[in-house]
């Protein structure tokens, strides 16, 4: 890796929260229900051998003269004082290693390492409340290494951070605590905490007042908008200081409906989260060290690993795991997956892609998410053909998400969808439908949960008969694709999730992408119509993925591609065809994807576009980097994450070193320092620096390289 | 006025909340426990005479393309489109007139006017409960007159805003609303709303959008981050839209202690404030119109009209009346002032203050401000000589404060007073516990409580003989003042509340400002212990008020004035030595400022001291201002307006020309177009411009005037 220097989201599981560290600078904090990182200066550091000199990790603003505000004419001799200095380490004195669950910074003397919690929630239906407590507490834990072995004096490490909440004041926890806990935060939503008594906490100006004051008893100092915790080292000693970053946000937390934490049922406040992630912290790191090694010893390459564990991060930071509040519904668990930088609450197209991560780690939240998609946002439309005012029978879809940003849409209303358009904001009502089926059937797969599929079975029947409508009124001229837009998008054009990019992929009818995808569909919903026994609708289902195979295999050109929009004079060249083919293995088909299986032309047919467009020029960048469309710089590695498992664990291509060279190439996109390595991990990547979809949760379809 | 271009704050009744508008650009806005304006954009406008082209009022920054973040390479037509062009008003064509209870600006055909409660809040111990919900609903209310009696095409006006909430999404109300109330908010904090169903609600990314989409149903986009309200007049037509502008933090809001809003208790989501303020919209209206009519009425001139509006808008800004939660205080009442841009909770010093004002709007919440310092903010220590270790028995004292930005101060503690200091931010013991005596002396005396003063009997005794213990440990050798520092301090010295100014007005000890007000808390001792029958101590009292008035007569000058610090070489002429003139009148001892009574010879020094100070080159800038001390520039308006009131009404000077002058300057001070406009009411001014103590609300010492 070129540099050490990025942010990465370490995130309690479903707090919509995250410790963010490693851009220099007041880039990083901890950070609640944010579109982007906190902007706060963390202090982390250790007293140098030279008395009241400390390196700290560049992480921090120089403080201007807070006590300027306050005095604004006097002496300077009136200021409260401090006996430090603080200065960064030497920016390559720096090493660090991240992990799918640490993230540990090493710099002369000091280790500073971060334990994030990639773990199963138990169903709340089902588990202990212990359980569900243990998996959810918000705060993700830090342990501080101090090697003063070869030390002749006494040194003091520090940890704090000065935190930006508009409304509430910086504090030490210790006034009025739970047990032994000491620390500081602001207000009653972020803090840094221990129980170690030999921590001493601290609020002042400057982190210079906070390590070194020059009266110990100003510690206090109520004004202070940096807090800190302070330990020292005896000379000779090593010693390791263990503190819980937590997070909490109480009540009512959503406008539209009323929701809350599913974690407020545990904890009344910040003060116990803190109490309670120190008295586990022995399990948490536990289970921190072995999700590192489950990672650590995968057959994947470091760029791999790297790729993945910096996804996950990502993920939890986005993740929000609440509840109902009040009427019938009162105490039901929500699972929500805000999206990223936009905040988009359970965007059904991200839902799609973090399902395989989800499938591994809690499926019961993918249940819950479709639940709510059924329950609140589904709706029914009528369809009509491009230019044609006649509207034929449409059918049920669903809402491209649930809301934005603590505020919880109308029932059967996405927050994103406009009327009228053909391009960003339009409506997804087929990809929505597409991805419902999808989602549903590797869920009762993967769950084994026949129960839910015969609960559903209208929804699911309703979404054929949906999906059949939409390719053509007349059964007969029907080609297996999306041929009518809906009514919703008001005389537009429907999109897909490849919003911003050109129509090559952003397009939904005649669309190549969709059209596999709407394949994989159909081929699901055939086998889950034989499980209800309904088999008329298995070969109606069956059927419509057979015409949609001849249709990709007519749209096959001479030169070895499918274009991206088909018949319609677009030659764009797309790498997302084969994206589809990632279902079958999934939703208990896999013999739809057998090289000498009923679908074994329209296998080649793809095999031999991957091959046509995977070059430099077409969809390929001059780095390697994998070009989703030959006529977009816009690439997003979660959906190159996707297609290259579908390229080497569905269709058999080898990984070669032109592989390697694009894992490569997108680890460095990844780490371009002036705007990605702000972003944690990013998605929408133009020529190699991240643009849009930042700090986003959608990079866990790496989760499948693992089973390759 | 030389400008209308300045913020004022309009603010429901123990919110902490405030729309503030009137300083051009995106400077104004909703904020909530903020510790300055939100710098928001407010778009206020009117469809001029050529279709869709509409002119607004200037508080409002040029919208970027937010549309960008989502699409970052689209072409332009795949983003939602607006008929609209907004321009703003030219600056002079705008007219303004602030009131006590309102707000007025005119352009154009367009009137838009802010209505703010001014009014009693009944206590809330002995009161209905409905006549306290409709005292503290928090929300503002608005009227929008359009005039298009000359218009021969209907037009359109509106008025929203865009949001800054770092955590929640702007929204309509409209989807899942209280009766008929229609609307755009952020999360659940702020809210535009009417009842007026002619009125559409509308969210996009700019202004134009929400005002003449292309597409109307686009209305509802729900990313857009700017909100507004939307309505049309008839050619020929004449009308009127009414508007709340409303506040809501639900739960518990503060850490350290925790305690809720009142107003919880009768509303648990916005959308009803706003419901129920548009009810009360009539009743609201006339409580504005019969407050302004008082101030209008009044004798005041028009520049101190203006300025103790303004300082009374600013002052309810800073209310939070909230109520504590859990254990066994339980439901009851916390009346709480913020400190401006500090954010200091009751903040002892300004209580003392803003006492005038809350004892004519409601002294229940002096009681409550003076119950909380005796219940959880006294203290005892011992006192000690400068320069000298040994301990003397000292006694009890108050806090500076009680907590800072929602975080509730430890018990015995304040948020800003620290250790080992001599300057800003040291103890202000003796000050605290003379403002103390004071209030509780102007809340028994204005309320006529005396069983209030009978329940307190001991602590006022205990007062008293800490008064006492920190004058002189032996009786023979007291003063009458200050001459020992508390050992709070741990070796520094007390200050006073002009802990920003030189130690002219900042050094509690010897210090003038600070020896007639213990002079005027003796007085009121006096009478209090007489009221309690304990006439020996009523004699201590009076003897030590007897012995600070010779203190004061044997510090006087052969110059004709007596030094800011008496006794240690320090020449500093001040203003405030009069201040404590003010209290006799308040606590029932008249007799004591009486010309002829046994305090005149003092009353006579101070008249010859305030004569000598207040000329240009002392205690006037050369505006005529007035300039609190001879040896800093930095004057405090709160504390101007206090001593103007003891200079005309108890020492009973002429306000002649010069007298007009001072305020004239003192107006312009406020309206200073590049720091004071923007920060609405201001204290502390250096040479006429705000630079501390901003956003403020300690002018209400304005309110004495009225009495003159």
């Amino acid at each position: 890796m070129d540099s050490v220097y990025f942010n990465a989201q370490h995130s309690p599981i479903g707090a919509f929260a995250s410790f963010t560290l490693g851009y220099p600078g007041a880039r990083g904090g901890l950070g609640l229900e944010l579109r982007q990182p906190a902007n706060q200066s963390v202090f982390i550091g250790l007293e140098s051998h030279e008395k009241g000199v400390f390196d700290a990790l560049p992480f921090f603003k120089e403080a201007e003269d807070e006590a300027r505000r306050y005095d604004v004419e006097a002496p300077e001799d009136h200021q409260p004082k401090a006996d430090a200095i603080i200065r960064p380490f030497a920016r390559e004195a720096v090493g660090r290693k991240l992990t799918l669950a640490s993230d540990t910074w090493t710099a002369g003397d000091l280790t500073f390492r971060i334990f994030s919690p990639v773990r199963t929630v138990p169903d709340p239906g089902f588990a202990e409340a212990e359980q569900v407590k243990q998996a959810i507490c918000p705060a993700v834990l830090v342990e501080m290494e101090v090697d003063n072995t070869a030390g002749t004096a006494a040194r003091r490490a520090f940890f704090g951070y000065q935190g930006n909440d508009p409304y509430s004041a910086m504090r030490r926890l210790d006034d009025r605590t739970e047990g032994d806990i000491r620390g500081v935060g602001q207000g009653r939503i972020t803090a840094i905490a221990s129980d170690d008594a030999s921590l001493e906490s601290a609020m002042a100006f400057s982190i210079e007042q906070v390590v070194a004051p020059k009266i110990p008893e100003n510690r206090v100092f109520g004004l202070g908008g940096v807090g800190g915790l302070v330990g020292t080292v005896e000379a000779g000693e090593r010693r390791t200081f263990r503190f819980a970053v937590c997070f909490y946000r109480g009540g009512i937390v959503t406008s539209g409906e009323p929701t809350a934490y599913y974690y407020t049922r545990y904890f009344s406040r910040i003060e116990q989260v803190a109490a309670y992630a120190m008295a586990n912290f022995d399990t948490y790191r536990q289970w921190a060290v072995e999700a590192d090694a489950m990672l650590e010893q995968s057959r994947l390459s470091d760029d791999q690993k790297f790729m993945l564990a910096h996804a996950v991060h990502s993920y939890y930071g986005s993740t929000q795991f609440l509840q109902w509040v009040g009427e019938e519904r009162d105490g039901r668990p929500y699972w929500v997956v805000n999206e990223g930088e936009y905040r988009m609450m359970n965007t059904f197209d991200l839902t799609a892609d973090q399902l395989f991560f989800e499938m591994k780690m809690n499926p019961w939240a993918v249940r819950n998410e479709l639940d709510t998609f059924i329950d609140r946002y589904s709706y029914r439309d009528q369809v009509r053909f491009p230019g044609d005012d006649t509207l034929h029978p449409g059918g049920i879809s669903f809402t491209h998400d649930q809301g934005l940003a603590n505020h919880i849409s109308r029932a059967g209303y996405s927050t994103y969808e406009l009327f009228g358009l053909s391009g960003c904001f339009s409506h997804m009502t087929h990809e929505q439908l597409v991805n419902f089926v999808l989602c549903a059937a590797v869920y009762i797969h993967g769950n084994e949960d026949e129960g839910w599929l015969r609960i559903n079975r209208q929804v699911i029947a309703d979404c054929l008969e949906s999906l059949v409508n939409r390719d053509h009124p007349e059964p007969a001229k029907r080609n297996g694709i999306m041929g009518l837009d809906s009514s919703r998008t008001m005389g537009g054009a429907e999109i897909t999730t490849y919003d911003s990019l050109d129509e090559s992929l952003g397009q939904a009818r005649n669309n190549l992408y969709m059209a596999v995808k709407t394949w994989a569909a159909y081929v699901a919903l055939e086998r889950l119509m034989h499980m209800l026994g309904a088999d008329n609708l298995a070969d109606l289902a069956g059927s419509q993925a057979v015409r949609a195979a001849d249709t990709l295999l007519r749209a096959m050109t001479p030169e070895g591609f499918i274009p991206g929009v088909m018949f319609e004079g677009n030659d764009s060249k797309i790498i997302p065809a084969i994206e589809g083919l990632v279902f079958p293995h999934l939703t208990g088909c896999p013999g739809a994807v057998k090289p000498d299986g009923r679908f074994g032309k329209m296998l080649d047919a793809l095999k031999r576009h991957i091959d046509t467009v995977l070059r430099k020029g077409t969809c390929l960048f001059d780095d390697d980097g994998w070009k989703l469309s030959s006529t977009s710089n816009n690439s997003w590695l979660s959906k190159i994450y996707l297609s290259q498992h579908v390229y080497r664990h569905v269709l058999g291509l080898p990984w070669d070193e032109r592989g390697r060279a694009a894992d490569a190439a997108h680890v460095r996109w990844l780490l371009e320092p002036e705007r990605s390595a702000y972003w944690a991990w990013s998605d929408q990547m133009i020529s190699g620096q991240a643009w849009g979809s930042k700090y986003y949760p959608r990079g866990v379809t790496a989760i499948l390289w693992l089973d390759e």
